[in-house]
This record gives structure tokens, sequence and C-alpha cells, in this order.
């Protein structure tokens, strides 16, 4: 159990208190989305971890009780600080006014959430069957009409279907982008009308739990589109082929860069990230991480190589729950092929 | 201009560099929506600011250059808080290695950001005017329904027209919550039959500037429903009838409040919150807050009372421009009348 667990690390490190503000953090000890505002508090001496929620949330919080954790109400700043001697690194400076000596435990917890258990995979793998069926949707809406669809039109499409299948939120600011706008891997959907080639990076999020897909879908019959498209995806497919427990980030992202040629160079981010309770989290899947990590079963990350060039890009992402001899793939969406 | 003035701000305050990470202060400084992960840093000794963006975010960002804004590749962390001496409040702890002394440059921008100019009020309005459309949507939906309709779906529907619209994403978490789920002021959408009473609490969040809405539908005769529904929208006029540039907020909240009559105890939140780049920010509309707080033209605000019974509740929302003489509503969706 997370909390017991973490309870004994804080125990054998001498902290006494811990106080973790940060959403995410507080998510995955409680492996659900937490209410509004709330405050965890693990109390060594007592051997509990405490959910401070404010009052108008204290009804409703009442259903996350359990053994370990009790829930109160929040009042006052200085009480859920006083005696605290741990704290995350994203804590804001504002809080330091209540400290005296402290320690950051946040290399821990970033540490614990690497590795998921069995009821997290399920959050992850719901979260990825919703985009699944969001990106599925948009690809054959978007390969069966005949009548013009803006990008912004699409996003809200993605995003409808997502949250009627139970996802919280978009898991990051949809993208659904096209023609010219796919050169740039991060923008936004406008009023343009989509057109020539399709880029969606979607993600949903389950109890808070997130998912991470993408895929690019090729509207005319330009050929630099296809040669780009199937570069991309076979950089991915060699990626796979060498993913399982024990391989080095390092690695895997420089496998899939050289795969790639003389357009290794348009492939300006990195090969993946970990996904859980926040999109990004550990390990980041790149060859540029300071120290290397290697892959453990019960890791979930994505692959994602991507080609940018002046006038249009291309991406391709999947989700993946790394095994002992290989890997299980979370997001399913059909691949196009060209 | 706001950049050019915080640069005198900061002159005046012996402030020679300011590292800016909050994205919705940096969406302040813009007044448009930020790149991911970009930083804003002010560096006094040039009198110009410099927005750092990754490299894949850097041809996407090109067009937020202007006059006092260049646009630069961000390398490394160090780099950014070099000679830094000016800090938010919100810094995560981990920054602080690369600082020696800094003051807090929070409650200036806090201050700042009370007060909207045009091009602010434009960006709300336009979020207003997309919550407005969405949430008189849903009521629609519902009031002319044999369907059953689930929270989740009609949160979908309502997510969607706002998207649809040109929300980048919910202002928070949509409420779309009913019968004795309502009387949780925050709970969220479930997969339950929307029945008897309706609460829809949402906002629209166009080039980064936020609205908030709230409205409750009856959705049978109950005589209760009715009774406290027409209590918490008179506290909401009478709270309309005092509010103009010179009140000061504990006041409103107090007026609001005391309409009430016996019902008092169950409004357990403040009255309201300013709306700007956050969804909650300065000046809180509350009696609890520490410094009152004068109310002045070009705040935006929300007047939002509530009453929380043991198996119901009612809120109402709207989002108000302070003028001197009175207010503007910013959002203007249908209020029902029972």
């Amino acid at each position: 159990m997370k909390i017991k667990s973490f309870l004994n690390y804080l125990n054998e490190n001498n902290i006494k208190k811990a106080v973790i503000l940060k959403k995410e953090n507080i998510n995955y000890f409680l492996e659900r989305y937490p209410p509004t505002f709330s405050i965890l508090v693990f109390d060594v001496k007592h051997d509990r971890a405490v959910l401070k929620v404010p009052k108008l949330e204290y009804r409703g919080a009442l259903t996350y009780k359990n053994k370990y954790l009790d829930i109160e109400l929040f009042e006052k700043i200085e009480e859920v600080f006083k005696g605290c001697d741990g704290v995350e690194d994203s804590l804001p400076l504002k809080f330091l006014k209540y400290l005296d000596n402290y320690k950051i435990i946040s290399d821990k917890i970033r540490e614990m959430r690497r590795i998921k258990n069995s009821k997290e995979i399920g959050l992850i793998q719901k979260a990825a069957k919703i985009s699944d069926k969001a990106i599925e949707h948009a690809t054959e809406l978007i390969l069966n009409t005949d009548k013009p669809i803006t990008e912004c039109e699409l996003a809200a499409e993605i995003e409808y279907i997502m949250k009627k299948e139970g996802s919280i939120k978009p898991s990051f600011d949809t993208i659904a982008v096209s023609d010219k706008k796919t050169a740039l891997p991060h923008s936004m959907p406008s009023s343009n009308t989509i057109k020539n080639i399709l880029l969606m990076d979607i993600g949903a999020v389950y109890e808070g739990y997130h998912s991470d897909i993408t895929r690019t879908v090729i509207l005319n019959q330009d050929k630099r589109y296809k040669d780009i498209y199937n570069l991309v995806n076979s950089a991915k497919t060699e990626a796979e082929a060498y993913l399982k427990e024990g391989v080095s980030v390092k690695e895997l992202d420089s496998i899939a860069r050289k795969s790639m040629g003389k357009y290794e160079k348009y492939f300006i981010h990195s090969l993946g990230h970990g996904v859980g309770v926040e999109i990004h989290e550990e390990p980041a899947v790149s060859s540029k991480v300071k120290e290397d990590i290697i892959l453990k079963e019960g890791m979930v990350i994505t692959i994602e190589p991507g080609i940018y060039l002046d006038d249009f890009g291309v991406r391709i992402e999947d989700l993946y729950l790394v095994k002992r001899n290989g890997f299980k793939k979370l997001s399913n969406a059909k691949i196009m092929e060209y």
C-alpha cells in the first residue's frame, strides 16, 4: 500500500511530518482524482495520512477515507505546516516561512511513481481506451465527409467523445492541426479548414491517470507526405523492437533517431516520456537526460517519433507498458498505412 | 503597456532581472495564451523582456515578438536564473539553488492583475459569451428531451459547444450534477441520469482568459426547490444592488449572506472571486479575507450565492465588470424563474 510504504520511508529518513500540495502527487497516493484544494499530510508519529479539505469539499471527501487515510477539515495553513519537516521540491516559495528545517521528499515520490501497480495500469488503460475511441472517431469523420471541418471543430469532436466516455478533462490542450501547421509540433487548433495532412495528439484523464496518443492522417496524394510518414512509422517500429525491461532510455531514443538517416535532424524532440498522474513524468525517454534510466517492468511510456519539415510534419505516438520480455501496447487506435 | 510598466516597477525597486515561470502570469503579460514550457524574463538593464521557449515551440512563438518582447531559445535553466533577483512566490523550492538574494514580485503582479484593461475585458467577454451559449444549450437540451441524459453526457455537450466556439479548455472541471449531488458544491459529473434538480457550474478559456457561470434548473415541482432557488436568486439580486466601485468585498459578501436569513448557515463558501487569467484571483469577494478590498472600476468578479441542504443545493452565479456607478454583466445566459 502506497501510503503505508511512504510512511515507512519517512520514518526511516527521520521525517516526522510531510505535507503534499501537488495535486498529482495527492492523486498518486489516493489512486483517485482528489477533491479540489486538498492537502495530504503524512503524520509519521501516528502512522497515518490525513487529507485536509475545505468545508465545501468535506462531505464529498468522506468517501476517500480508508484504513490509512483520515479526512479532516482544512482550517489554517499554519496548522498544516506545524512541525512539517518534509516537503516537495515543487512547494511554492511562499510557504517557506512556515518551515524550519526540512528535507525534500520529491525524489522518492518520483521514483515510486515510475513503476505502476495493477490498479494504476487499469486506470491508464481505461484512459487509453477513451482516447483510442476519440481519435478513431475523428479519423473516420475526416475521411468520410465532404463537408469542410475546422481544426477547432475536430478538436471539439475529440473532446466530446472523451468527456462522454468518462474522461475528466483532456490530458493536455488537444492538438488537431492540419496542413502547414503540422510543421509545428505543438500548435493549437484554429478556425482553419482541415486539408492536406492532419496531425492529432490527444489524451484522456481517468481518475487522474493520463493517456497520450498521436495519429497523422494524409488527406491527399502527395508523395512527400507518404515518404516521411513511412519513415516516422518505421522509426517507431524500430524502437518497439527494442522495447523491454533492461533497455536504457538513451539507447531507445538513439535507435529511433538513427533509423531516420538524413532526416534525424528534423526530429526535434525526445522519443517519449513516462505517463501516469502527469502527462509527462519519469522516465523521460531521451538521449539528453543527465542520468540514464534503465526501463523496468511496470513503467508506462510513450514512443513518439516525429519529423518536422518546413511545410509539414508527421508524428505517430503510442503508449506502452514495459514488460520483462517486451511490452503491452496500451493505446490501440488503428494506424493508417500509406 | 504592461511589460514596460512592470520593467519600470522593477527598476524603481532595484530589481535587475525577474524570472516568471507561472503560466498565468506569462499569459497576463502577453495578453495571449503562451507557448508550452515558456519562461518570461524581465531584463531591466536592457529594458526588455524575453520569452524563452524550447526548440519545438520556437517557430510558433515568433508571432509573439513585439517592441518590448524578444523570443529566444531556451537552453539552460542555470542561464535563465543567472543574475535573477526577482521571483514569484509560487516559484518551486527546487529553483532556490540558483538564487542568491531575491525579492518577491508576486504582490505587484497580483495587484496589477486586479484591474483589467480593455483588451483583457474583451477576452473575458468573449469567454463569457462562449459559456453563455453552452449553458443555454444544455438547459434547453435538458428541458426539451424525454430521453435520459447522464451528468457526463451533459458535461460533454457543454464542453463540446465551448470547444467548438473557440475555448481552449474548460476553465475548471465542468460541474453538471443533479439530484442529491447538488448538495455538494463541487461534485463531479457521473453516469447518473439527470433528474429532479440540475446544477451546472462552467467556464470557458479564451486566449487564457476565463469565464465563470452557474445555473440551477429545477426539473420537478418540489416546492422546497423553488423556495431555496428564489432565496438564492434574491441574495444575488441583493448583492447586485450594491455592486459598484467603492464597495468593500466584505460588505458585499455580508449583504448577500444576511439576506438569506436562517439559511445563512447553509451558504458555506464565499460570495465570489476575481476572474482573469486564473479562475480564482484577486479580489476574493469574501467576509473572511484578512485585508478588506475596495472594489474598483475594471475589476472582474463573480457573485455566486449558494445554499446547500442535506438532499439538494442551489447556486446561481454571474460574472461582472465593476464600473464607477454600477457594473456591466459579462455573463448573460437566461436565469430561470420559478
